[in-house]
């Protein structure tokens, strides 16, 4: 990373949107900047087309259909968890891929919710009119529970849609996100990950790259394919370079607003902290998946999961350790706090940075403790997440609608039974693994002789006591957990599953320290509203909210960069990734599969495979589709380089750019490597060929 | 790891022998022991023979003599800093191995030296003298450290040899021990590493193994092979079943004598906090490694010792936290102090645990702080180590001897003089990378404002300004550090070397966090003594010190175990390889090499490989002859498994075992593998062929 990355952030106020900045609503479109500096003026058909076209993947990503038969894609690291569950010791979809030459052949996957965004509604009006103006911080939370259930509740059984309210501007809005929900997805298309993930993690998150992370599925409607009401023309050409490209898409989380004192925090204990999990798990599954082929196959997942976050994080970090970020930071946080100074309408959001700090301190003094009990950091295995949505389940369920636990409420109880009742493969040995690990680490965090972990442990070492959890426990039978779900309290009180005990055992310590984040959480909230009232009245609203995982457009023109004083290129192209191989001596992760290898003299070497652009994006972006002005399909996002995983808390387009792959590479890749013509058909006519 | 692994410690009291426990002193072996239980009485001239055949590898591990033309042979992972230091991008000893046909054709090593303990004497009662005995602790450390440095001056003018006091017994004696130096050793023999260290980590500290973890090298005195007084005669056939066995080597340090207090600041303090730093650098490394082969060559050395020490303390941790050994230690120190309350002769003793208690709780509060600025973890590279060693030697010779930081004294000169002017080859890249890394980890831990951070940082971020000391400084040239050596601190300051002035800004934070250490360690080891006194007292004086990487003398029979239910014999043979390779399918880190494909046929299938025996050994004992009644050469130590990891704190041979390659594989792997006939008669005749 350049040394004088962020030296030109000094200066920036967090909400001057600078250049081709901005995660922006689409029911608040950055119509000013796009015409201002791109001469664009997006209609609102074009909008509404884009984001019908858009798909969030519950699990984490983004996709967009791609035919009028509801052919959709997304990346293979996005639609990986899929191909995990699907696959056996003897069937390894995630590392051989995957290609259905007919819908018949096409698998369904396990458990895999896609969402549509059908329309958005401010409610923030309702929200905090069910709050009264003194109530103490553990009511007004109570209040905004319940009244955020009510409205998802009242407007699911209006519309059938899936609804959730949404906290933008850390609190200063509440809007109403309804969904089309489509649980009957199959498989259509995976490369081999090796294509896919080209590199490995030693080029996760570099440039140039040369990956075809790309993955197909098809949404299904009564058994038959669905037929989206907008999906995306898919260009057989991609970008060029020096285009406006828009990306459409549901940034996971961003920190922009954050204040000084939070952004301190994030930098010398959460993210450490987070970190040192991340190695740990780390440095476990690897050594665990190089015992043998079939440990590494049952890992993959994770591995990539935690290896991804790793190195993201280390990149937020030095972030936030360089010190022109944070200089920045504190420069427009005392310029704007000098005006609010001595103003009594603006008392309240001046007093704000410190309820927030404060918050924030409680917060993060117990926050090890709420990651390890309540994140259940210290107990990292599927069945205890299991056994806990179990027992909560039976807990919760009985109580008003508002009262409950949020992932409880009835407008998510259909999301919660697609996860809880999955036929997903679990096992036991990477389950004991992993249990056994983080015991051991809760030990070496809170104390091996702290009254909380010998409870947890029992008289038992961590690895004991995991194997008698793991062996003990039958939450794993998914036919048990539909008993047990349906049978409620009695039947869960009544099984005296071992690992549900352990997830009741800890409950109330649990709930603890859930009910002081939730307490802080509304102190801090309301705190960031003031500040945004402040800041909207001063400065006009213009910007745009922190990412919530909810849709967003982002906007950035296909260009290159320079770094170390050398210019890079926007795009890459496929002989470029068989000139690496060469030059990696075809070694692991550099390989080639024998696919590609054969297919080399076949491919047009030319063909732009991957290029960089400017748009604001960060995890949970992957799969996003990139348009042109056109509203056509030119490229995916799958990746941002290093030096934009600072944008967690500020954007700098000097050297941070989106990867994507392009679209050209695609076609190209389906056609000559794959032999997959008639789905290459289906992506440039936009539907399914009737002989297929 | 069975789960009743310790239950049958409870009651075993720390000193109480069992069965082939201990690492006795060859100046108090355990003549009673061998006589009752294998009827076996060692002769003063097999106890001399044995020692002095024995040798110390200074930078950490054992060998022996085997030829009286100095041929000495060690570990693979022993040999391998020397074999790290001496390849280059065009010639990787490490990976390929090498073989010297004539003994023209050895190279020397850079800067190993060789140990060989020439005489040990008793000086307890003069270092005690000369502490007063109403000393303040820090008087006491500084007394205490002059007399030392007297000693050993005074014995190293006397006889030329290198002499340390030793401390034993967490200072309940204080032994002089003498040795003799090799500092010209000369590389002969080392397999590839595939074949040292087959199966890699997730073989590490496992049974059934298959490793070939041997390198030999040759002594010279006067450019001519040396003679040593003794070397071990070669068995050709190894041990059988059952038989009696010694290991003659260095154990580095255990931790069987701690009271509970200190082993539970072990266990949730020291241990998970070196576990996160480790397990952050092998994270680091090895994303670092997979960018490219030469990456992976440069690092290669570091990324062995991260995982083994990894996998070490994970067993380490394991064993205390498995309840059984901590409740064995608990039954032991309350029985104990039950014997020593009410008896006024005792009251030190029984005060003692108290004190312990208290010194550890002191150094516990500083001890991340001091693992970071005097341990320098958090300046992790060797461009720092030699910094400070030159502005540390300007400022620590002009003292008088005896008051001194102890690596400076008059004693150690020529061990440090080897380190400082080694021409090992430091990499500026690896350095880069593992500076910055540690300093972000500083900045996660102290927080990137405390004022030290933002003193070392100096308004950089880790990466800048790791950037500037690496690019900066001058002390990777062997030249420039022996003028500022020579040139003494009117050098060192004009120098104004960027690394040399950061060891200087910190110097003074780091004098005073071991000031406070070594003032805690002093009360620590005078209370240690108090207990041991009256140990010794009650019950009797037979026993053994701590390991303190001075030479030990172990015995043990050889043979299986039971795990899971299941026996696990002793031997594993050369078709056991061949074996496991084609069962794991042949891929890294299960592949043979194509020269142990091509020799498949030729090889005796059924030789010994490796063996496991109750030898109570630990770290350090690597490369430890394993010699019969007869004092013959029959194997190798290599490693312990995985039950034998909690031997820091208890011996337990129920599962716990030494692991040896057996003499007979050497024989036959070098006839027949590497076709290293004459290196293989030197090793049966004892002697250098002359035609060779």
């Amino acid at each position: 990373m350049k040394s004088c990355f962020f030296a030109c952030l000094c200066l920036a106020l967090p909400l001057a949107a600078r250049a081709d900045e901005g995660m922006w609503l689409f029911n608040d479109p950055p119509r000013a900047l796009l015409r201002d500096r791109y001469h664009f003026d997006p209609s609102d058909a074009w909008l509404d087309h884009l984001r019908l076209a858009s798909v969030r993947f519950n699990p984490g990503g983004s996709g967009s259909f791609v035919s009028a038969d509801g052919l959709l894609i997304s990346n293979h690291h996005v639609g990986a968890d899929a191909l995990q569950k699907l696959s056996t010791s003897e069937k390894n979809y995630v590392r051989d891929g995957f290609y259905a030459r007919t819908p018949a052949q096409e698998i369904k996957c396990l458990d895999l919710e896609l969402n549509v965004l059908e329309s958005i509604e401010d409610v923030t009006a309702r929200v905090n009119a069910a709050v009264a103006k003194d109530a103490d911080p553990a009511a007004a939370f109570a209040a905004r529970r319940g009244i955020i259930a009510d409205i998802e509740k009242q407007s699911q059984e209006q519309t059938g849609l899936r609804a959730d309210v949404v906290t933008l501007w850390q609190g200063g809005a509440y809007h109403l996100y309804r969904y089309k929900r489509y649980t009957d997805v199959r498989l259509v298309f995976a490369p081999e990950q090796q294509a896919a993930f080209y590199g490995g993690d030693p080029d996760n998150f570099e440039f140039p790259r040369y990956d075809l992370d790309i993955c197909l599925f098809r949404a299904y409607e009564d058994g038959q394919p669905a037929r989206p009401s907008e999906w995306l023309r898919f260009s057989p050409e991609g970008p060029r370079d020096g285009d406006l490209v828009f990306v459409s898409g549901n940034p996971g989380r961003t920190s922009r607003l954050l204040t000084v004192a939070e952004l301190k925090d994030l930098r010398d204990q959460s993210l450490p902290f987070r970190l040192l999990m991340l190695r740990d798990r780390e440095v476990l599954l690897e050594a665990w998946s190089a015992r043998g082929g079939e440990n590494a196959r049952r890992a993959k997942e994770a591995v990539f999961g935690v290896k991804n976050s790793r190195k993201a994080l280390d990149g937020r970090l030095a972030g936030l350790l360089s010190p022109g970020l944070m200089a920045g930071k504190e420069a427009a946080e005392t310029q704007f706090k000098a005006r609010l100074a001595g103003k009594p309408e603006w008392a309240e959001a001046l007093a704000a940075y410190d309820r927030i700090a404060g918050a924030a301190k409680i917060m993060g003094d117990q926050s090890v403790k709420y990651n390890l009990i309540e994140g259940a950091a210290a107990f990292n295995c599927d069945s205890f997440g299991l056994a806990r949505a179990l027992l909560r389940a039976s807990q919760e369920r009985p109580k008003p609608n508002g009262r409950r636990l949020r992932e409880y409420s009835d407008s998510g109880r259909a999301s919660l039974e697609l996860a809880l009742f999955s036929a997903k493969p679990i096992y036991p040995d990477l389950e004991c693994l992993t249990l056994a690990d983080s015991l051991a680490f809760l030990a070496g965090e809170l104390g091996a002789d702290d009254p909380l972990t010998r409870r947890i442990l029992a008289g038992k070492s961590p690895r004991e006591r995991a194997l008698e959890l793991i062996d003990g426990t039958a939450v794993r039978d998914a036919a048990f957990r539909r008993k047990l779900y349906d049978g409620g309290a009695a039947a869960v009180d009544a099984a005296r599953d071992p690992m549900i005990e352990l997830a009741r055992l800890i409950d109330p310590d649990a709930r603890a320290l859930r009910a002081v984040v939730e307490e802080q959480t509304e102190v801090r909230n309301q705190a960031h509203a003031a500040i945004a009232r402040a800041r909207n009245a001063l400065e006009g609203s213009s910007g745009y909210p922190d990412a919530t995982f909810t849709l967003r457009l982002a906007f950035g023109a296909v260009k290159g960069y320079e770094e170390n004083g050398r210019p890079v290129p926007a795009f890459t192209t496929l002989d470029g990734l068989y000139a690496r191989a060469a030059k990696m001596h075809n070694r692991p992760p550099f390989d080639l599969t024998p696919l590609w290898t054969s297919r080399k003299s076949k491919v047009n070497p030319g063909t732009p495979l991957n290029f960089v652009s400017a748009d604001d994006i960060i995890g949970g972006n992957s799969g996003s589709p990139v348009v042109n002005r056109a509203g056509e399909f030119v490229g995916i996002i799958f990746d941002g380089n290093l030096q934009s995983l600072p944008w967690d808390y500020a954007y700098d387009d000097t050297e941070g750019r989106a990867i994507s792959v392009d679209s050209a590479a695609i076609l190209e890749a389906l056609n000559t490597v794959f032999r997959a013509a008639p789905l290459a058909r289906e992506l440039t006519t936009g539907a399914l060929a009737p002989q297929r």
